[in-house]
């Protein structure tokens, strides 16, 4: 099976009627949403998920990450998503996907940062123990996207505010890294969203948010690129973010 | 095949952990999602689904529906739906939903009222010529709970303001269901979520809201039970609720 030489799991998805816009293309955000849980159900399938993590009282969490999309795909389409770790080191293990057609033409890339956490101290483990256990399942290839852009301080010239709501949060307590990209997709211009362009989104996760707080989602246009940053009532940065358009 | 004995189709689903809430049971609203979810697919599956009905520029659009769970099923829980049409006149279609658990212990019933509406006019058409080459789908087992409650106008004593995001709006440009399910939950004290409650949840729709209008969601609370409406900026109702708790 040609399959079989690539590196990593491949995952069949269609374009459901609720992850679409008006523009009948998934939405940004639906497609994000598809890739954490590819994340999510490939390492449970090859035993280190957060159910296994969790017995620890230890859990995966997303640091870094960028998207590139060349298009994004039309309702009930269908589409594989293939995930593969490569690179991983004592804190940060790399996970990778890219999104093809039912053709077999690749028209995204992901590239993800992920650290274990203990859920008490809330500082990083040491991923050792974990590669040594699951060293096949650690490939040679490449990602197929440059890594996550450094993102510093943004000079915000927009913001929107809004209070952190029981439907944002996850089992944690704690935003979920989806609601993070939809505030954000929520404060560009609409205009933007409804023609097609190429984006590439690069995320910064820097701190955790909590229910409690407010959120205030900031932003700075700059020809074609989308500079976020989000930071909590208490002057704290959560997460910051490029959306670059083309 | 005893499943063959009762009406309509059964689909399985796992509880995922992007559904669950800090509790580690599914949300409400990510449950309410499944049940609207396999509404569509099941529609698509029986050849009278909005892919086909808009041919003809006509969509599904739901208008009143009652939820009741006993227990939220928690995560990485398997369950089912099964769905079945009865009852289906001139203008409404009811759909009814019984979800099981692993054991086939019924937990959760739901019933719905939908008609099809023609895209231009936004008027209801007649079903009969749906309903005449479709017979085979509609069955005699009555809804498995009481109909959707009529519910008068609300005086609300509690209030939160939104404007309608990009991410609440469906193919025409209307905010979806599932996302007027949760403005509500997300009005609702979050102590009362953190504690298991059997639940019904009545629901009308009353008009169509659309991006760019700012929605008023609010609420009076009255013995356990929250009635809900939401208006938008012009003043018009747009949806009434009630969810009770016991």
């Amino acid at each position: 099976m040609k399959m079989m030489e690539k590196a990593g799991n491949i995952y069949d998805f269609r374009v459901e009627p609720q992850e679409v816009d008006f523009t009948l293309r998934a939405r940004l955000a639906a497609m994000c949403g598809k890739i954490l849980n590819t994340a999510g159900h490939d390492a449970h399938r090859n035993g280190f998920g957060t159910d296994v993590t969790m017995k620890d009282n230890n859990s995966w969490v997303l640091s870094r990450m960028a998207i590139e999309f060349d298009v994004l795909p039309t309702q009930y389409e269908d589409y594989k998503i293939r995930t593969w770790l490569n690179d991983t080191g004592r804190i940060i293990s790399v996970r990778n996907f890219e999104m093809s057609d039912a053709e077999g033409k690749v028209f995204g890339r992901a590239t993800s940062q992920w650290c274990i956490i203990n859920l008490t101290s809330r500082r990083p483990c040491d991923l050792t123990p974990i590669i040594e256990m699951h060293r096949q399942y650690i490939f040679e290839e490449p990602a197929p996207c440059e890594a996550p852009h450094k993102l510093g301080a943004v000079e915000t010239e927009h913001s929107v505010v809004r209070p952190i709501v029981y439907s944002d949060i996850d089992f944690n307590r704690h935003v979920n890294t989806l609601r993070y990209i939809e505030m954000m997709i929520d404060a560009l211009p609409i205009e933007l969203l409804a023609e097609p362009h190429k984006v590439r989104l690069d995320l910064h996760f820097v701190k955790e948010s909590r229910y409690g707080q407010i959120l205030t989602v900031g932003y700075r246009h700059e020809q074609g690129t989308y500079l976020f940053e989000i930071t909590s009532d208490e002057g704290a940065v959560i997460c910051r973010a490029t959306f670059a358009f083309c």
